[in-house]
């Protein structure tokens, strides 16, 4: 599909705004009553839906509940069963970390070894943020390079780092085999490469292994490394490219930030604390005239979704009704409304069902919905849709799509 | 898509169960009238749909009308257009004959032939199928191996029947041209095995040709046997592991415990004659600590619709409801009704219409459902479908989907 988008893009004057509400879908707490969605007072979101297009979107497959990268990437129009990003560019993305062709980004976790080097735990008790702010710094000191290829070093969270090795010149591989046996009462495994390529990286991965254990011996807990999940640059086509559209990214998250950045679009500054909402409508107005494409990120209604909020989730939700009018206030050619995936309070966590999708164009018929919610959107005259339905539908309702065929 | 299921399935102890009400769709005999399910008066699928996610499933594809076989591997997951099940092997399961590693089906006709082996009619008139097991009888008399293959020969009815060579050690290959030519008026064709393996499998086939026209020579119209579609034991990936489930089949008749089995579902025991509807409950209560999955399967709504009777189709529907509060009150986390595909009366065979969908678990979004009919099943939360997402909805409404991507 992407190519057949790729074909028929054009550039035009029509401006598009991506307001992706994180993790926006909800269900109700008990069986028959309101979601988040549909308890939140949003009079700006309702008066905006009864002229617009509703639909509900799922962003893998049926039943699939995604990762925050596979909700965007499908949102973006890459099906995200084809275009997978690796665990350690994940992550290197998620701690805001830039990949360039040929480094390779590993996901670690600390663990905790017995005599002999016998793993006791993957996890080394779970340290807090901060001990492992510790022990990177630690490792740091001592490991900068090896075999002449530079070496970085990021806290992720609790057990979980991130290791990026530099190349110089020649690429670095990234098919080799894990340290990490999976399993407690073994030693780590030595890390073999799969191909030519892949052989010094797997020197590399050895060499930081033993260097870091020793660089650990005193500590009672965190005294060992264990790898797995090891990845290139995933390359994917240009969103720019694909769609002729100036893009940028208005997010405070480094994993979104990095998302976006993946597939090519600008990363524009945001100012202010976390979600920064504020701020990110500053960011918009800023540079308005300079792009035709902006994904508009809103953290936190997945956040308080996770946190098993329901109250807290619809006040976020009510935040941004309450700043919607001043994107409006722009006037974008095609707005649309949408969630990289549900997240629903009484699940604590991202889930499998559709999100709700709204877009508004000069170029809508008459939908039935008078709210942005779960309800009107299945309602819609959108339908039930995948995921990479929705920049084609952007593309074509910003009249930017050609005719296919003659 | 069964990759992604599999690797993101995970044990856990909620218990599906999924019912399958064979043929349940139906057609309104008058354009604009009740189809069989909203004639029906059923108050307990009714007082289920209130509280349960509603949508319509096309099992292969928009208008292609399934047999049993493609319709039940789409609900199990299985893409009916991938995984095939050959002629003979469907035959062979369909008469309840088990095949094991290396053994060829073959499906025969039983046909007239003319002086010179002309064939006069490619059906033999259509035997009945007491004169089909007759015949068999005959058949089995002399013929019982070839080569040193043992042969065994099954009436399936009127003019069909199976037969099975049970392999020695080397695996008979399946891969071998027709001895039915598809036209009258010339002699049946000898068969050519394709490779290796499939050339000692059409000398067996010739040799039976020929053996049965000698055993048939006094019959003045079954006189003689033509073979179409021969299959080797499908090998599928197993439905226990793609879906961590201990799963169990609970059905009366032969095809449909030979297609859990083919899956690797454990067949459970039922007792009592036909339908056995009671039988079969008993056999969920007795096995319901013992297995998470349960696929249970109602004929007679299907042979009432195959037979044209609009009036015992909807009695058959009434008599699943008599019988739904006992399944309801095991408690199952999940439940799913369904059909394999639709058979209308008016048309006395299976179709192509969608079949309803009922799915009721703890994570349901608020559906405008109040009854499981066709109209209701259009309008529900869960949208128009294909069959294979049916399996990845039950698995992430029982929590046994792990995210896909982080």
């Amino acid at each position: 599909m992407i190519d057949t988008i790729r074909e028929l893009a054009k550039k035009t004057d029509e401006k598009i705004l991506m307001v992706v509400l994180d993790g926006v879908g909800g269900l109700p707490l008990e069986l028959g009553g309101d979601t988040e969605l549909a308890s939140a007072k949003t009079p700006n979101l309702d008066a905006l839906a009864r002229t617009s297009q509703l639909g509900a979107v799922e962003l893998v497959a049926a039943g699939i509940t995604p990762g925050s990268g596979p909700g965007h990437l499908s949102l973006f129009g890459y099906d995200p069963l084809r275009f997978v990003v690796g665990r350690g560019a994940l992550s290197a993305v998620g701690i805001g970390v830039k990949l360039s062709a040929g480094d390779v980004a590993v996901r670690g976790n600390f663990a905790t070894l017995m005599d002999g080097r016998i793993i006791e735990d993957r996890r080394a008790g779970r340290p807090s943020d901060a001990k492992n702010a510790e022990i990177v710094a630690t490792l740091r000191g001592t490991i900068q390079t090896i075999n002449g290829i530079p070496v970085e070093i990021y806290t992720e969270s609790e057990h979980r780092f991130v290791v990026v090795f530099r190349a110089q010149g020649t690429p670095l591989g990234a098919n080799l085999s894990d340290v990490d046996p999976q399993e407690t009462g073994v030693a780590p495994l030595v890390a073999a490469g799969h191909d030519e390529a892949s052989t010094p990286t797997a020197a590399l991965v050895n060499a930081f292994v033993a260097q870091a254990e020793v660089a650990l011996k005193g500590e009672p807990q965190v005294n060992g490394v264990l790898f797995r999940g090891y990845s290139d640059v995933p390359h994917f086509p240009s969103f720019q490219d694909i769609y002729q559209l100036r893009a940028a990214c208005i997010a405070s998250y480094p994993m979104y930030k990095g998302l976006a950045s993946l597939v090519g679009m600008d990363v524009l500054d945001v100012q202010g604390e976390e979600d920064a909402l504020q701020g990110k409508v500053d960011a918009l107005k800023t540079h308005w005239a300079e792009y035709d494409f902006f994904y508009f990120h809103v953290k936190k209604t997945d956040s308080t979704g996770e946190d098993g909020d329901f109250a807290a989730k619809v006040k976020k939700i009510e935040l941004f009704d309450a700043l919607l009018p001043q994107l409006l206030a722009l006037e974008p050619d095609v707005i649309c409304i949408v969630g990289d995936h549900s997240t629903p309070s009484k699940l604590s966590t991202h889930s499998w069902h559709p999100v709700p999708l709204l877009i508004r164009s000069q170029y809508g018929r008459r939908d039935p919905a008078v709210r942005y919610t779960e309800d009107e959107a299945l309602n819609g005259s959108l339908g039930l849709r995948r995921g990479t339905d929705v920049m084609p539908l952007l593309m074509a309702n910003a009249l930017k799509l050609q005719k296919y065929g003659a």
